[in-house]
């Protein structure tokens, strides 16, 4: 039994956190080390870079010609040519060549009459100093070249190394400790897919922070995985502390459990700072000192443990180098639908942000902190602040940007019904029409059908069943849209059924079963063509809800539904044949429906809808489709209906 | 003699260059290589990433607390509260911990009452699947992670280890064999500052573009420097394309001269496509292939060599493995001055850029290509297309930048006079003010006050004597500011005097003697406050322009006034005490002048403008200014005059 807890400190304020950081740690800097130039690229100069010296460090001739004295060569002109004498009076010069003792001009070869191997002439005077680059013309030695805290970039090596500055000084790499812990983690070293049991977690997050600290421009050593024991976590940290490491980083621990050591560990050799921060992702950061040593407490889930580094680790250790804070575009976007929000809590909302007639529109994408994935689909970020309860739909916020803005406008916005072959999709776009995209989210067919209304969509996938004549889509479509011109495209024929367990232990045969068997049915969202084709069905049978247990329990995706079988979570699901495939489970037909896309007139002629379209009638793609099975490709691609 | 002569093929334009390139060679592609994704940051993926294992890969506790069978609590309030059996009913979970069989929600231990070691107590059933993380919700077995092409970031390498995905297939880095020809060339390896003779030219092309090449993602390997020399050079090449390099880049000799050995190297190993496209810096540019393999010759002038590689070589890079073009953040900026251009080529204008009353304004760097400073003072590049002229003062045109908008913000814009304290002032700040800086650029005192007017910098340096009182600046404020309300803040007093060389060989003792011993004068801009002390000067001894020999010879700042005199241009030049020391040159004083800064009222109370005035006033720039000798600090800092 475990029930010792430890308690949050007062939370307190992202801002409030970030100035406490600052206050006890912002002095530190990483110390200071030599390099030559050729591999100092990315670093800070520790002290002014003077240079030694000149560029050129002679008058250098700027064309291929003959050096003159300038002098020697007025009044020469078309009617009265002067000639000169190779030797004497012009010396032949490449350019970059140091001029002759006595010449201070350059007549281009081009402007020559050779009259014999020792005498040129000349139709026009030089005037003095053309055609040279001067002594001291790009660089004069003893100048200043770059002020401390300069980051040397490709062209600053080139000034040093043309200034005489052969090494630097320049601002060390922050060194920082990770020390993963968690009983149940496993180092991807260690596992195979195969080989994992419920229960084991592969280690992600200290992978993922390494990444970043060298995005901060740190080097990240990993300290072998701990278990969750209070004296092996502490001796980790004591150790890294005296090492010298600049920043040492627990992850995982820093919440409020009964197992989580980070806050007794640095209680017992230093000091906390802060202990909790009202945001989401990432409110059970800690943070405190031990000496002079910052130690932080990273939270365990993906998202709260990169929000809580980019928050507060990552800025304080470009500080350290006297790195300015990295650049984040934003844009103004408008929420494609309301967003919620908690007061007292300041979130970091992640959104797709599509451009749709001629507006960024954003969806939000799930808020769990454990789900890495709601950020590497992301397009952005909007932070909404504590005292903010939720943002209206359509109203324009800031967004920073995780992907460039010109990827977002070469992206197709795809929304409503879900189905498979959108990814197969998604990777066909880029082999066939590099720098385009698609970003699909899944509302369901309805769902899609009300965004294409709000224009905040390119196109939505659907498969709405009209139960009095049978066909799919075209009612809805009179129906709900009937002011917006658009064309229905076949994307696929598909097979939707019922998704069982392996072996299909209660032997469903028919649909009917599901009720008289009293098998556990995991149900999709109101307004998915799904949900609908699954309430039809149980009419046709005489059934209703009632008689389904579990018709309450809904998801959003078929994937997701094969998964509530294949953990056992249902016996039953409706969905398409390709989901149970995948995940290796039984299949009993119950209907092949048509899955198209909707899109408007306006949309259709974009040159991005089209690069798609071309892609859906590729045969590759329809090989592709094929070959995850569940699928038919006879009319993928075709016009079925117009509404103009 | 070396008369023989390449020719330029037709010169070609940017674009149809661009063109050109990437007909013959933009289908290349990188191999394929396998990386442990631990290893793949900044990678791409050459194959979609699928997920094989679902994450989590069980139902979770998603807090601590116990997990129960959510029917078992139904029917609990707080007037009837319902007790749980540790171990039967309801069992200890941690946050992340597998959901024990038959549990389907977790009651937070929060919201238990403990009523003995094996039984608690709850107020309000739980829902089913409250509180769970349920499997598959961030990753389902089968999902596509990513699809091909896409660019793995940090928290990209989360996702895939979460997914299972452990190790990933991507482009392989493209090998670049950088090759440095010209005998004039030194390496910086074999070099002191002390050994170079005049003539001797730091090669820093290779460590540019091999600089470069790591921001667009390759890997350079810079082959030993060669002489100009065909075999040898033609040798070099034919090995890198035998080795499998994906590009090869001749740097130097790809211009017309009889020592330009690129073009017959290619042209005897493969073929030209291009040699001369119209823009400037990096015109010589020449590409053409060996077989499959692109070969550049490269330009020797650094901006030139940074130019082509910027527009053509680098593009090339990035395609080969799939990565989209750098992103260039664009700016409109407006020309403080006018700007000439030739008409057919398209010039890369390197400019200063200020924030100043609200607008960026832009001032141009020196043209030459040669001067690698032009980039690395640049805060951006304007591009002015060969059919444009020029650009008017004040219109907008498009730069795009080299420096954060940030920077360029927090940036003061000092023009007017030069001197040498600027440049410490530049460090200083940075010392004091962190994320503060400071630009100058130089066009003479009086410059400097018209610039004022026009509202092109936030401040000016002045040091211009008004011969009929001896006083300095405020006259000239009163007659060519009357409508701007400006403070006069003097900066340092410095000693102005004649730069001699070293050990005076004319044995200058007075002003008048350049006149009557008849030395090489080296003379500053008109409108320059040394200038107008000149003339000045020349009066008061009865003396004028016609009797000094090199008086139209002029310098825009004091240093290129000491390196005239030091490279024997000229035997004397007046400029300023801290030039002639800075390269150990002799120094006749002839006036203490007040160098001062004129700041509009408009400008003075900006936080950056008085963290630059703070500075200024502090001891340690005062140290720093008496160090470089020939200054006086008595009245540094200090207000003189304000004309509101």
């Amino acid at each position: 039994m475990e029930t010792k807890r430890n308690v949050y400190l007062n939370m307190v304020g992202i801002q409030q956190a970030q100035d406490c950081l600052f206050e006890k740690f912002g002095h530190l800097e990483t110390g200071v080390q030599t390099l030559d130039v050729v591999q100092a690229q990315n670093r800070v100069l520790a002290a002014p870079a003077v240079a030694v010296i000149s560029s050129p460090n002679f008058h250098a001739a700027a064309m291929d010609g003959v050096a003159v004295d300038a002098e020697s060569t007025f009044g020469a002109n078309d009617e009265a040519p002067k000639s000169l004498t190779i030797g004497k009076t012009a010396f032949w010069v490449n350019t970059g060549q140091v001029l002759p003792d006595g010449t201070n001009a350059v007549i281009m070869i081009e402007h020559l009459n050779i009259l014999d191997e020792n005498t040129i002439g000349i139709e026009a005077p030089a005037f003095p100093w053309q055609y040279v680059r001067k002594m001291g013309e790009d660089i004069v030695a003893t100048q200043l070249l770059f002020p401390r805290d300069h980051k040397i970039n490709a062209y600053a090596m080139g000034a040093l190394l043309s200034g005489g500055v052969f090494k630097v000084s320049v601002r060390k790499r922050p060194g920082v400790l990770i020390i993963p812990t968690g009983s149940e983690l496993k180092r991807w070293q260690d596992v195979t897919p195969e080989t994992m049991k419920p229960g084991d977690v592969v280690e992600s997050n200290a992978t993922v922070l390494t990444a970043l600290c060298a995005d901060h421009g740190a080097d990240a050593t990993v300290n072998p995985m701990l278990e969750d024991d209070l004296q092996t976590i502490q001796a980790a940290v004591s150790d890294g502390v005296d090492q010298g490491y600049d920043m040492v980083m627990i992850l995982g621990g820093s919440s409020a459990g009964s197992k989580d050591y980070s806050k007794p560990v640095i209680e017992n050799l230093g000091r906390i700072y802060v202990h909790g921060v009202t945001m989401m992702p990432g409110k059970p950061l800690m943070f405190g000192g031990i000496g002079d040593t910052p130690v932080f407490g990273i939270p365990g889930y993906p998202v709260s443990a990169i929000v809580a580094f980019e928050m507060f680790a990552g800025p304080l250790l470009l500080a350290m180098q006297h790195l300015p804070p990295l650049k984040q575009e934003v844009v103004a976007v408008s929420p494609v639908r309301k967003v919620a929000s908690k007061l007292g809590r300041e979130e970091f909302l992640r959104v797709k942000i599509g451009a749709v007639d001629g507006r960024l529109m954003s969806s939000q994408l799930p808020r769990g902190a454990g789900s890495i994935t709601t950020l590497t689909e992301a397009d952005g970020i909007i932070r909404i602040p504590q005292h903010v309860e939720g943002i209206e739909a359509g109203k324009k916020v800031q967004a920073h940007l995780l992907r460039p803005l010109d990827a977002i406008e070469n992206t197709v916005v795809i929304t409503g019904s879900h189905d498979n072959t959108l990814d197969l999709l998604s990777d066909q776009i880029r082999l066939e029409h590099p720098g385009m995209g698609i970003s699909s989210s899944h509302v369901g067919s309805m769902g899609g059908l009300m965004t294409i209304k709000k224009r905040g969509c390119h196109m939505a996938g659907c498969h709405l069943l009209d139960p009095d004549d049978g066909t799919y889509n075209i009612s809805y479509i009179k129906k709900y849209l009937p002011d917006v011109p658009v064309r229905l495209v076949n994307l696929v024929m598909r097979q939707q059924g019922l998704i069982l367990p392996k072996g299909n232990p209660d032997k469903v045969k028919r649909l009917s079963d599901i009720a008289e068997k009293n098998v556990t049915f995991i149900n999709r969202q109101p307004g998915s063509g799904t949900r609908i084709l699954f309430d039809f069905s149980l009419k046709e049978n005489g059934l209703s809800a009632a008689d389904v247990s579990g018709y309450e329990n809904e998801e959003y995706t078929h994937m997701s539904v094969a998964v509530a079988v294949l953990s056992g979570r249902a016996g039953a699901g409706l969905g398409i044949k390709a989901a149970a495939l995948a995940l290796k489970l039984d299949f009993l037909p119950v209907v092949t429906e048509s899955y198209d896309l909707v899109i408007p007139e306006i949309y259709y002629h974009l040159p991005k809808v089209q690069a798609l379209i071309c892609t859906i009638q590729s045969a590759e793609f329809k090989q592709r489709v094929m070959a995850l099975g569940g699928y038919g490709v006879e009319q993928t691609g075709e016009e079925l209906f117009r509404s103009v």
